[in-house]
């Protein structure tokens, strides 16, 4: 009797479990920490060790790509069907800083199995993640009878992502003619639970400012002069307290132009989510939800644009009191940005905004940080149906859909390369990214091996992109 | 010829012009700095050459009353007439810190005439204008002929008033009975300009606290949660912008309760005052006038209550962006009253505003610091007639009236004796107090000292006080 692929994908991966969760300890071991200078040898190492795996998995084309910072690996597997799409998955091999002795059982870089979990720092943020691709793909060969994949398969796998990825726009850039691709397949997230699989199709993207406002030229007495000069604490606050209306609206004129309102059919999915709000405020450590009206909290924190005070500061902050009238205020300001908002369109609306608030006497200076835009791929795309098929196999139920409230670079990807970003994560909120103990759950990082394995079959059967 | 009585206080003051300086400069050599406790013993030892000086001067009683910090000196030289008023001088023997290194010409403990200004810490502010009163006294006996003043003279002169007189209240409560005035004279303050003597005839007074907002038990990621639950930076920012409504009035209800308006008399004096709204801003450093509609600066500065923001923080203040919603933040308020409110009332209408401003998921807590009231003392007031006459005479002019911004323990005095307050300065705003090359013009010193001798026998003419 032949194998379904499915039982193929099984039966591989099956065969293959101990050496890969042993090549991933041994990756897991590499304290590739890119925040702290003292490992920089490390986060090399981890770029060579990845790119030798890669290899031996089977890629033609494994490189590591020097940057201004830490090396980032590229690697290549062209399919042997020219028509076949060509997707870029991205993941990084840099981690968060660990040490024992912040409330680590054991050490963070000696990965360790207890029960049905794998922990180490890196073990699903992102090593877990990215490393589930290499024996995805090779099971992917394995169950079709392929010598190469059914699409063109690129991999890059960045060095500074727990860094704020510094030189990964510059990186994408230069390189964009080789990184080319039809979709790109982001691995650095996670899913709703381990019983919900999703699949996250966009990221909001992040406006971020410092507004300075000056007054007086000194700090003054607030009893001489009190009541009768513009005070910039009190010209920051009323600029802060207009940021939103009463209905929660960003107040900012020309904000929301643009903006991609949800679908009744996105509402209708994000709304059977098992959804608890009170869990959620416990995770949030808040203690009442709030926001833009007609909204729902996952909507909000989703698909809809905001503003937030990052920080506020002006005059005396010490003990006691101190009559002043203080000389100058800032004002810390980001913005969450939802697809269709243009990121510059954004600045300029906030910058000019910030300036019809000053009352006379009161100087304002605003500077944006560099921004993030945001990416958004609709239900609908192809690919995306690909990833929730492939994923709805390895799981044996259907997916959902979410999105991500964060901001990251993924959006760069889309940016300079054209094409849609796609999410596919394993991860689930219990495991710990940055903090003691993190871990992976084997139950799901094997899932991640499965729907990789089948993603290649499915893309390469239900799209054929339009030539770029 | 008989002499005038302006004439004998003249003649006197002429012949006793030196030793009066001489004395004056001994006293301003003792760096009474009650702020730096190393010179704790040269402000015991100013209260000591201050009480012996008033037994010299011819006052019965010259006592150093000591406190819980610095001593206060106190001294009664009672009329020989039982039915004349009662006065109460203030004013304090401690001085600024000064050092030659801060920028002064000359060593600021040596005083050196130069011109026809007298420099020295503490010249003017405020040993030069205690000090005009024990010639003042002399001059008066001597032009009258008599040998008691010709009303109940007290004089209480303190040592912790550049450190915030934290002893004060309870050493005017501890003495209230010998304290008992009909009317208290406050000789620290200054008047409009060298060519526009001035009464001042009230302060404002003080109310001051902490707002604290609490939002989640820690800094949260403003990716994940931002938009979906209460900022308390956010909340801060909106409490302040709500503190004044957009004719810049207090908008806390119930704040005006009980404000004694300005007269129409009162106003257009303060219209009559040579005031150059130019020149004051460059004072004040500030670039703008702003405050409550439909009054002018001086009005707003003196006779209008206020709120302003001292301090605001919360979140991250430091370079660059983090993108957080902040755990917490802080606002520092202050609010100047006037006459008519009540200290207690406000600091209620205040915090029941500010619990009214936190929206759901925001812990808001308020402390208050110990507040001043404020005090006032009305034109038509026969002691203040009294002062602005014997002012009048010495100046050769008719005085104007001006009011205090700012706020003192003058209003102790008022609330605990239950008598008005006046102020009777000749210090002027280029007297650099607490600056370097502190001075005191000879010319204004000696029409203080004038101003001094008329002033009790116009009291004891003009008044007679109802029974306590």
């Amino acid at each position: 009797m032949s194998q379904t692929p499915d039982s193929a994908v099984h039966a591989y991966i099956e065969r293959h479990r101990a050496a890969f969760l042993d090549d991933l300890a041994a990756w897991l071991r590499i304290p590739s920490v890119s925040a702290q200078p003292e490992h920089a040898p490390d986060v090399r190492r981890s770029a060579d060790w990845l790119a030798a795996k890669l290899t031996a998995t089977g890629f033609p084309v494994a490189e590591v790509w020097p940057t201004a910072g830490a090396p980032a690996v590229y690697a290549e597997w062209p399919s042997d069907d020219p028509g076949a799409p060509t997707v870029l998955v991205y993941g990084h091999h840099d981690v968060q800083p660990a040490a024992r002795e912040d409330g680590w059982d054991t050490d963070p870089f000696e990965p360790v199995v207890r029960g049905n979990r794998l922990h180490a720092r890196g073990a699903a943020d992102d090593k877990g993640q990215v490393f589930f691709h290499t024996l995805g793909v090779r099971a992917h060969l394995a169950a079709t009878g392929r010598t190469a994949p059914a699409v063109h398969l690129k991999l890059l796998i960045e060095g500074e992502e727990e860094s704020g990825s510094p030189n990964f726009r510059a990186l994408v850039e230069e390189h964009a003619g080789r990184l080319a691709a039809d979709a790109v397949i982001v691995s650095d997230t996670g899913m709703w639970s381990e019983d919900t699989p999703t699949v996250c199709t966009g990221m909001r993207g992040l406006a971020e400012c410092e507004i300075r406002l000056y007054g007086p030229d000194q700090d003054i007495h607030s009893g001489s002069f009190g009541g009768a000069v513009p005070n910039p604490a009190t010209a920051a606050a009323r600029l802060v307290g207009a940021l939103h209306d009463e209905h929660g609206r960003v107040a900012v004129p020309g904000f929301y132009d643009g903006v991609v309102e949800l679908t009744g059919q996105e509402r209708a999915l994000f709304a059977e989510l098992p959804f608890d709000e009170a869990e959620w405020l416990r995770t949030a450590k808040s203690h009442a939800a709030h926001g833009e009206a007609g909204y729902s909290t996952l909507e909000r924190i989703w698909a809809r644009p905001t503003a937030e005070v990052n920080g506020i500061g002006g005059g005396y902050q010490g003990a006691g009191s101190k009559t002043i009238i203080p000389s100058s205020a800032v004002v810390k300001l980001s913005f969450r940005l939802v697809a269709g908002q243009d990121l510059g369109a954004v600045e300029k609306a906030v910058q000019d905004w910030a300036e019809r608030q000053a009352p006379a006497g009161i100087r304002l200076e605003t500077d944006f940080s560099p921004g993030t835009r945001p990416c958004l791929t609709p239900l609908d795309h192809p690919a995306l149906q690909s990833v929730a098929r492939a994923m709805g196999r390895a799981f044996g139920k259907p997916v959902r859909f979410t999105r991500e409230g964060g901001s990251g670079p993924a959006a760069d990807l889309q940016e300079v390369l054209g094409a849609p970003v796609l999410f596919l994560g394993i991860s689930v909120p219990s495991d710990g990214w940055h903090a003691p103990n993190e871990k992976v759950e084997l139950d799901l990082l094997f899932k991640g091996v499965e729907t990789s394995a089948h993603l290649w079959s499915d893309l390469a059967e239900n799209w054929r992109p339009a030539p770029r």
